[in-house]
């Protein structure tokens, strides 16, 4: 089974950030919100501009994206966790 | 009889999800809401856009796909249960 | 007396639904919100985009379609009650 | 003195309805608002687009309308009350 | 000293209404509002529009508007007191 | 140091109105919101339109202005107390 | 690691003003925000208008702008501190 993501919106699987220390000491999270980091898993064919073309997406499959920590609708696909969002909940890709 | 959406609304049957499991537990549903599943059973010709042209929708009749929980208005034809949405309600396509 | 709808409105009589079993009962309405059914009577000419050319309806005279319970607006025309609405309020039409 | 309304506006003037029986009885407004009826007595040229071509009204002087109750802004002119308000305010005509 | 308004914006100048009958008895204003008139003083250049081209005002110098009794930023010129508004803020012009 | 506001903003330099009398009995400013005025320090390039095309302002470095009191953002330039707003916060030229 | 921010979207990071007298003494903020200083770092590739053309942005890496306060959200690249916001959030570049 496969999800193929509509118009402006993209799949992406959390990348499970490290939250202890080394020493195994739980770090809490600080008051300010930090942006997640993920894999893009697939991507929609983008947007139909008022002219009738369609915008492709600047995304694309495999990029390292950070996004917004409650950005995006959980889905489950074959017993793995995904987010479903659109590219414009993407803050940046990390070369 | 038959449903035919208006503009760019599709008509979505919902697909149940197995809520128990193979012992016969319910499984309380987690506080996140979860996407549910559906086959779209007929679609809309599309909005018009400002330059007049008719924007195709990108779903298909026939196409397995996934909403928000909540997207949707019900609607009774002969008997059985349907929703009609927007095509922007959709998340994916399940291929 | 007739009544000819502005723009993108349409004139709408609503089918009663049947609501009682044909024992008699009266079938209590749900908590979900049904849709209501009803034969479009007049459509308007249809919006003018920013390109300055009319967008006619989609919608015909003798069309039955679906709406929202509470969408339109109630109108008297010869002792007849129609409803007023926007073709964006219809759901879909009942082939 | 005449009043000409800007751009998309119409100068409406309100027919009363009669809201007695004929045996002098005051008929109560029900709860659900019901439109009101009027003529229309002036036109603006209508609104410039954004291709900067303006866009002329459906209306026309001497046009029978119906509009919502509370739509518009009173206006006395010559001591004659009118309603001045947009033409999207206008829900039909009555031929 | 002069005031130029910018882009679709106007001044104007308010012509004070005789709100005491000719016995001398203060009319009291009624609960709906009433709109107030003016003189247009001067009248911006235009907003640009999508496509780069100014949009020219309807209204001009010299024209007697009505418009809302609370619209517009009062503004004090050599001691006169003034109202800058736009144009979407009159309602008509009186001829 | 200098400062090139993006877009359409503007930077402005307050000029201090005199809220003293002759006499030196401080004015209270009355309930009543008044624009304050300024004199335009530099100007930005304009907006990018939807074809791309960038808008040039209406207003040029040395205007002097109005805009409403509580506009923009200050800024402290080389220990000079500036503003940067959008050029649509300024009401009008003084010419 | 490198980030590159997507669309209308760059990369900024903050250059700490000294917010204590040259005797040591702290000085406490006004009650009034004041704008923040930074360094472009990188910047997106512009948004696509809706003739599916990309708008460039004006700025370019190693401009110094002034911000909002809390405009952008702050991301961790290599253990150093970046705000990611739109160019849209920059209030001016200083020369």
């Amino acid at each position: 089974m496969k999800l193929r993501p509509l118009q402006d919106r993209i799949l992406v699987q959390r990348v499970e950030e490290e939250s202890k220390t080394k020493g195994g000491i739980i770090i809490p999270d600080t008051a300010k919100e930090k942006p997640a980091e993920g894999r893009v898993v697939a991507v929609g064919n983008g947007k139909v501009g008022d002219d009738g073309n369609r915008i492709p997406l600047e995304l694309k499959e495999g990029d390292r994206v950070l996004f917004g920590k409650y950005s995006g609708t959980e889905v489950k696909v074959e017993g793995e966790e995904y987010l479903i969002m659109r590219e414009d909940d993407i803050l940046g890709i990390i070369d």
